[in-house]
């Protein structure tokens, strides 16, 4: 099957947690918006015109389902393409991982947009420091040392073990954009995650990543998405 | 099967929205924090001692599992006790709901910690201003607009349908909720969501959530939850 993915074209975003496990799988996709542009993706959000119409990309059209929200794509796409456990045990734990991840996600946009995604971060600037300055001092050290006691209390080299699943895939991409959007701040703090960085260097050799990541498919972080190198936040 | 709860004692918070599909679905669990306080619920999230070791509350112990994270819990439970469809596709279209409540109940608490969780709310009182009245204008509208559209094209009264599900009761407590915090506000804005107020009024409704809010189980909402009545943010 030939899945459809939908987000914005110009940013990594949530969308690249998704096509992080879909390169990696080697499954067939489009990227709808990139390749058509976005009339089809909004027209998809329609309540009126479909029959599972999503709030907000990213969503994942396949066959004739559209599939939303980024853990839910990935706790669909998982345990099809070897990513994920088959029984239900595991893969529950492994969403409730994936969730952790987005919360995660939702904080670190939240270090530059702390009054709401409707306000320009050029309008927000002051909160912005201060939320970054409490992220960094308790948020980062209370997630980051999550997954990191995970990997190290299941042996590693990943966080269930010897498997890799798409949470892992999602580390990565946690490691790398923190490493963009914070490079002070991450140098100073990764020498407490040395189990997380492993993970990231194993999961950026992997051949389809690898591939992946050399690709044009795999566009620069910006100061558009998630991860954005503000200067003054890195401090 | 008699489930655990695990949660803070004091607060609703993303607790009630387990209980309220435990106690509509009449399911046998006990409350364990409440009944026997904090010390097996912090014991449950030491990585070295658990299999599975949740990140924060909720987690719920059924059997030998400890599942955590709201929407993963109810996605375990929903179709297990008749609030959510058994198919594969049906169950991912209500979870993905659920995550958009999650994404919407996330807000509601940065209404008053915008800069984080970690700091009082004291400490942020002017940044809690501006992001509330962003929300309202802004977030409001777009997350109970999208509900209240999925109740009208789905023909009601249920997000649906005509069968209820856990994703229901869900919009019941954000309604109630909405209501509590933001008096003045909501009475303005809810004669946009006829359908969800008629929602909402369904499910209180319903013999065993009627039941629940008379008991001493349904704790009264304050000022130290997901919602809280801080008048100078309800202008």
């Amino acid at each position: 099957m030939r899945y459809e993915l939908y987000y914005w074209p110009g940013i990594q975003g949530r969308g690249e947690f998704v096509r992080l496990a879909l390169e990696d799988a080697g499954a067939a996709y489009v990227d709808v918006a990139r390749e058509r542009g976005n009339s089809a993706m909004t027209a998809m959000m329609d309540a009126k015109a479909s029959a599972t119409p999503p709030f907000a990309p990213p969503f994942l059209k396949a066959g004739k389902q559209v599939i939303g929200q980024t853990a839910n794509i990935l706790l669909y796409l998982g345990s099809r393409h070897g990513l994920a456990p088959k029984a239900e045990a595991g893969r529950l734990w492994l969403h409730q991982l994936q969730l952790t991840i987005a919360d995660l996600v939702l904080e670190i946009h939240d270090t530059h947009h702390p009054l709401g995604p409707s306000l320009y971060y050029e309008d927000q600037r002051g909160p912005a420091k201060k939320r970054t300055i409490e992220f960094w001092k308790e948020r980062v050290p209370k997630y980051l040392g999550y997954f990191e006691s995970l990997v190290a209390t299941r042996g590693g080299p990943y966080v269930t073990g010897r498997k890799i699943t798409y949470v892992d895939l999602s580390l990565f991409q946690i490691v790398a954009g923190l490493r963009y959007a914070f490079p002070k701040r991450m140098q100073q703090f990764e020498r407490n995650i040395p189990g997380l960085l492993a993970l990231h260097d194993r999961v950026a050799a992997r051949p389809n990543i690898e591939a992946y990541l050399a690709s044009e498919r795999r566009i620069a972080f910006n100061e558009d998405g998630i991860f954005r190198h503000y200067k003054v936040l890195d401090l």
